[in-house]
């Protein structure tokens, strides 16, 4: 299989499995030296290849900072950013192969993080290595930070940044983390949605119970669950709690030209085999993705849920909720709405506990007529060949406006990951098609940037 | 601890814990193995003290069936039941010595079945056999029936009454698997309720989806699955499903007043923490646990619900959904109903399965007038020194309605488990004074006999 790959990029293959196989799940503490082992490995990897490479610690996962600023101060600084911890890779068992055995199959890599995102940050790093290895000397100045706690909150990064701005300094900021609407379809990203996370505990007692013998009596945590969290939606599919929509605006038609506007129903359900549905009354796809906030449901765990069954009525019940956010709302608002609208519709007898996550961020846009924004673009234009169009994600990047503000940098997202590669979800892949693409996109702004 | 008890029972106790031991827990194909050595443990057990054993075999775990018949036809015939299968342990962690490694503390038994059912199916073993080597003989003709899968459905059991109704003829049947209100509070059990149970599950798509990606797209089996089931309930605690409370009629004031008519809140505070909440409005706690049916909802799991977060919306989301049944529901009724309401109230784009879990059964009723439990009532009175209470049970025993039939006998419920002894719960535990009294009131059942 490896023969479809560019035989001098053999070893780069093999260098990106060995970044695959530490388990590096920042979220759990089970594995923070497996987290700092892979750190280590990038550190030692970008060093060899010619960058000045500085270890940030933290109370968390390492933040790493590589530079070549040869380029001196009269050129350009661009700044790229990617994060090498990964999702947690639970439920295992749906794994054709295991998530840290990476496995190249129908021209694929299936790993955990083999797109999201040691497989865009590892193409970013060949490229930019690449590049120097080719040229001697880059066009501009480069600076490469890669944290450790992008799918967890970015906490250490975030307690960082207010003293590292002099290092973080830069023109251009590329996210690279982001991803296409089809292989075919080049484009960049100018925004996405915020994010705040949470995990909602109701509780009785001290104890399960019994549901015959304290059936009718004990107030049962989870039907008190369901009913608080039913609450919290209304009958046209959106938020029922108060104060969650407010200070919303439409874009304006000018936002709205300068995107792409086509949402590819039948390719959505191609993709996941079914249609979308989750939009509120009246709402297209497209804007219920890029224009309108979230409240999810991502996890739900109360009582007995193994095999057979056990006649409990469980002490507690949980879920884990999240809200995507579009750019006007201010996250401290909505969890206060959140919280609030909880706390008065839990009953009396039960005790709510709600653990905010770290890690919320608003929602962000990017302006598109900035020169980095035109480069990333003409870039792509010329590896894809097609027109490239500006879009937005419903995702979320919790760091970025941090970082947009720490740098100083007009910001644009780019990556070359499919809505198809499983990210966050079992036999999460990267094609190499995607991987060579993303690669020959880095090197392609490097050598516009002497164009210029 | 052990000079707490009677010295010529040390070995009884010693035996109760190799009982205690074996981890037959018969719902969890995992420990069939463990199943069958707990049955072939007490085949042998009761063997060496003098009593005829089958083992009857089936698709599932062995039933153990035990005779002393040489009263003769001129006799009485009585007929025991109790289980050897356990609950699932889980959670785990809550443990505070491990379930299968029986640990005296403070009085106490504590392991997995250490009250329900293995402690009381002990304590009448040991009566029982004690009985026959101190007496030579028993007053009546004895059948033993112990069962492996109570607390699964007694699947077995239900498929085996058939062609043993022969065997199993009598005229008295004690069921040795039910409880008092407290220690101090002799009581036998005259009517249980009915139980029907079910997994239910909502399914859309393959695949666990990036809740950023995705989110404002894909409907989420878990709001899904929390609006469905918070429809289950009316305002006024009740359950909503149409049909569900058909045919139920209030106990009459003659059945009233054979029975106990004190519910003790300030005992189940103490108890359990918190105050009895979970009646429908306007109904006092006795007639909630006894006369009314409920739907809970034991278990509930859908997405992420480890450490940290993740940011999923999950491919389906699932319940573990269980009706008690007062005697005039009938379990299929009950059962269509609730199945009729989900599939009415499933959004059309998603994939509801029902499956429901077999030994669904009806509640049912025993006469306070039998010679049984005229002679059990007696004999708590004697064991207690004070008035034995006739009560109801709000849990169920699917077998029991059955059982009676095929026995063809005036059947009464007794045990001296307690409402804190955490059964189907961590911690459960049985005190050395409740097995003695156990063990007390079996062997004054048998004397009376005598008397008679």
């Amino acid at each position: 299989m490896m023969s479809q790959f560019p035989k001098q990029h053999v070893q780069m293959l093999k260098d990106y499995f060995s970044l695959l196989r530490f388990p590096s799940i920042a979220t759990d503490p089970f594995h923070a030296s497996d987290v700092r082992a892979c750190a280590d490995w990038l550190v030692a990897w970008m060093k060899q290849r010619g960058l000045a490479v500085e270890l940030w610690e933290s109370a968390g996962a390492p933040t790493l900072f590589a530079t070549h600023l040869k380029a001196g101060p009269s050129c350009d600084t661009v700044l790229f950013y990617a994060h090498y911890d990964v999702q947690p890779v639970d439920p295992l068992e749906l794994w054709t192969t295991p998530p840290f055995e990476p496995t190249l199959r129908e021209g694929s890599i299936y790993a955990r993080g083999a797109s999201d995102d040691k497989g865009q940050c590892f193409y970013m790093l060949c490229a930019i290595t690449d590049f120097l290895r080719i040229h001697g000397h880059f066009p501009v100045n480069i600076k490469i930070l890669i944290e450790g706690e992008e799918e967890s909150g970015s906490r250490s990064l975030t307690s960082l940044l207010p003293s590292k701005t002099k290092e973080l300094e830069a023109d251009h900021l590329l996210i690279v983390d982001s991803s296409l609407e089809a292989i075919h379809l080049p484009s960049i990203t100018l925004g996405a949605r915020g994010i705040v996370t949470m995990t909602v505990t109701l509780q009785e007692g001290q104890r399960d119970l019994h549901s015959g013998l304290c059936g009718g009596l004990a107030a049962n945590p989870n039907r008190a669950l369901v009913a608080l969290l039913a609450k919290c939606y209304d009958d046209q599919g959106g938020v029922a709690i108060p104060g969650f929509y407010d200070a919303i605006v439409p874009p304006t038609t000018e936002e709205r030209s300068t995107l792409s506007n086509t949402f590819d129903v039948e390719e959505f359900k191609k993709n996941f085999g079914f249609a979308p549905q989750g939009m509120e009354q009246g709402v297209d796809p497209l804007t219920a993705n890029w224009f309108r906030p979230t409240l999810e449901i991502n996890g739900m765990h109360g009582g007995y849920s193994g095999p057979g069954f056990k006649t409990v009525i469980p002490a507690q019940a949980s879920a884990k909720l999240s809200c995507r956010l579009v750019p006007q709302q201010q996250p401290e608002h909505v969890l206060h709405c959140v919280i609030q609208f909880l706390r008065t519709h839990t009953p009396l007898h039960m005790r709510l506990t709600v653990d905010v996550h770290p890690g919320h961020a608003p929602g962000f846009r990017c302006s598109p007529q900035s020169k980095i924004a035109t480069l990333a673009s003409q870039s792509y234009t010329d590896v894809f060949g097609a027109p490239c169009k500006h879009i937005l994600t419903g995702g979320s990047i919790p760091i970025v406006p941090q970082l947009m503000k720490a740098a100083g940098a007009e910001t644009v997202l780019i990556g070359t990951a499919l809505p198809t590669n499983c990210i966050h979800a079992p036999n999460e892949h990267f094609s190499l098609t995607s991987f060579i693409k993303g690669y020959e996109v880095i090197s392609r702004i490097l050598e516009r940037f002497i164009v210029i």
